[in-house]
């Protein structure tokens, strides 16, 4: 089966095509080699991370010292940081800006070897928590435009420390994927008044051959125009354009961290523990957003390269089709 | 040094920043094994292939056996292909289309063991001359909206077959990034009514600190907001939205081969060889597009990977500021 399936967001094209799958690949094995590092990330090692803005831990134990379960610390290598003010300037036709912003990690436990399918949900709903609390601080500053949280699981996912971490870089600027989510759910509104993110969920709902599973304030889909194998969103039922606000109702929260648990654990079981990147989508700091934009995560596996077609395009082939993808991770 | 760079032409903002490439990385060193495999593009296999619809052969010779030096067959596994017929449908709130277009394989070289640093320039101009002739030939269908032209080099970049080969796909809809390119260069020309792809010519050849070569027809550059380390353009110096009409101008395709191979042995002696996805952006077939859309070349070394930040926001972090890499590449 091919088709081609249209994003009705970003009105981007998908290559749904089975067939693919069955090519054959004349590439060598990878073989890795066991690991042998100092982690920055363990207890006793806490000097060797920048100062802690934010940590959950033993009412006794120390800043920066260990007896902590969550820790988040200043990026000892930052893509963004405060210490450059922001300045904007032209370069003939170029535009340039300081590298204003904030890049911060969450240490989301003091175990090196663990992940979020094996933590306890209780401990995902510390990392949520961490998320938020983030989050609502950082949006303060004014000059901040958009904050991404997200994490990167293992090698390939691009990350760097095999220690289970997220990241969160905030920017100065609202980026272009964002910018177009907004641009397509402001016309999808302009011309249905309704959020598009929550005519995909009533959808999906109806006919639930691309719901994962539900939980009472969230649900997991593989979107209709999935890019990758095993593409899943986590949406929130009810309309919200601020991951924000969730911190004003725990009950999300809680319900968020279930989900979470849920998925990683099908991904572990079901598909063999892939790489993973994890996002959340939400609204930047601008006025006239909350009718149209809905936030959500999005988790990408990382089992299929992205080639020249891909690049050139940024018009994705999907092999194994949402519905298979749901089948396989609901089974 | 950290700073931000956007794009002129699509708006998109990117992250230099130097500083990250002194991060710790406790991952695996990758080891490969070595490679046994029957490869279909290899002399005597060719009955392997769908049969060829050009090739550069020996007069002597018969189609689908040995004695060519370029081959180009319909891919077995095509993510496209004219065996549906175009349907176009809406689905709940969705929209679909049948998988029509095409998909076809150049094979470079009978050499399976070879890569274009290491092929002649004479064989390279086999390869642009292959390139244009199938894009003429398939622009004739009317169906056709864009033809995207490229090369996985390397099994990072996504290629699945190591024998030096190159990849065409014709799609019924224009694809996203080309759009982006379309309507960012379309408001610049609004607004100074000139090409922005031949301001950017103009500043760089004056400037010549993002310049690495230029021949007569082309000119070889490190573009201003380089999304990853090493990202290089080729552009045509006098405009051209259309890559088909070079075949007018023999002289075209004799310099592109050129400018080609010299980036390629570059690649290979100066940066280690790296995998890289090679595409080609050009107009698509609608009308208006000639005065504003100027077509060229993107390479993009695959020696980082792309994670949550970037996934999530479509806003790149490169860690080798373009000035540094024109140097590294020039010395």
């Amino acid at each position: 089966m091919i088709e081609l399936r249209k994003d009705p967001i970003v009105k981007r094209w998908v290559i749904i095509s089975s067939e693919r799958s069955k090519r054959p690949i004349d590439f060598k094995k990878v073989v890795e080699e066991p690991e042998t590092f100092f982690c920055p990330f363990d207890y006793g090692n806490e000097y060797s991370t920048p100062p802690e803005v934010l940590a959950f831990r033993e009412p006794s134990s120390k800043p920066n010292s260990s007896g902590w379960w969550l820790r988040v610390v200043p990026n000892k290598f930052p893509a963004l940081s405060t210490e450059h003010e922001l300045k904007k300037q032209g370069y003939g036709i170029y535009d340039q800006m300081s590298g204003y912003g904030y890049h911060e990690v969450i240490i989301e436990t003091p175990e090196h070897n663990t992940s979020l399918a094996k933590m306890p949900e209780s401990q995902i709903r510390e990392i949520m928590w961490a998320y938020v609390k983030r989050f609502q601080e950082i949006r303060k500053d004014r000059n901040i435009k958009y904050i991404q949280i997200f994490k990167n699981k293992g090698r390939e996912a691009g990350a760097t420390l095999s220690h289970p971490h997220s990241q969160l870089i905030a920017t100065p600027i609202v980026p272009i994927t964002i910018r177009s989510e907004i641009e397509g759910a402001k016309s999808y509104y302009d011309f249905r008044e309704r959020c598009v993110f929550c005519d995909i969920i009533s959808q999906e709902l109806s006919e639930k051959v691309r719901v994962v599973f539900r939980t009472s304030e969230f649900v997991v889909i593989e979107p209709y125009a999935s890019r990758f194998p095993y593409e899943t969103w986590i949406l929130p039922i009810k309309h919200s354009h601020d991951f924000g606000s969730i911190e004003t109702k725990p009950p999300l929260v809680e319900d968020l961290a279930k989900a979470v648990s849920i998925i990683a654990k099908k991904f572990e079981k079901k598909i063999d523990d892939p790489p993973f990147n994890l996002v959340i989508h939400t609204a930047p700091f601008i006025e006239g957003l909350e009718h149209y934009y809905h936030w959500h995560i999005e988790i990408i596996p990382r089992l299929t390269n992205i080639a020249g077609f891909e690049w050139g395009t940024g018009f994705n082939i999907n092999h194994i089709a949402p519905e298979q993808a749901c089948a396989d991770l609901s089974e």
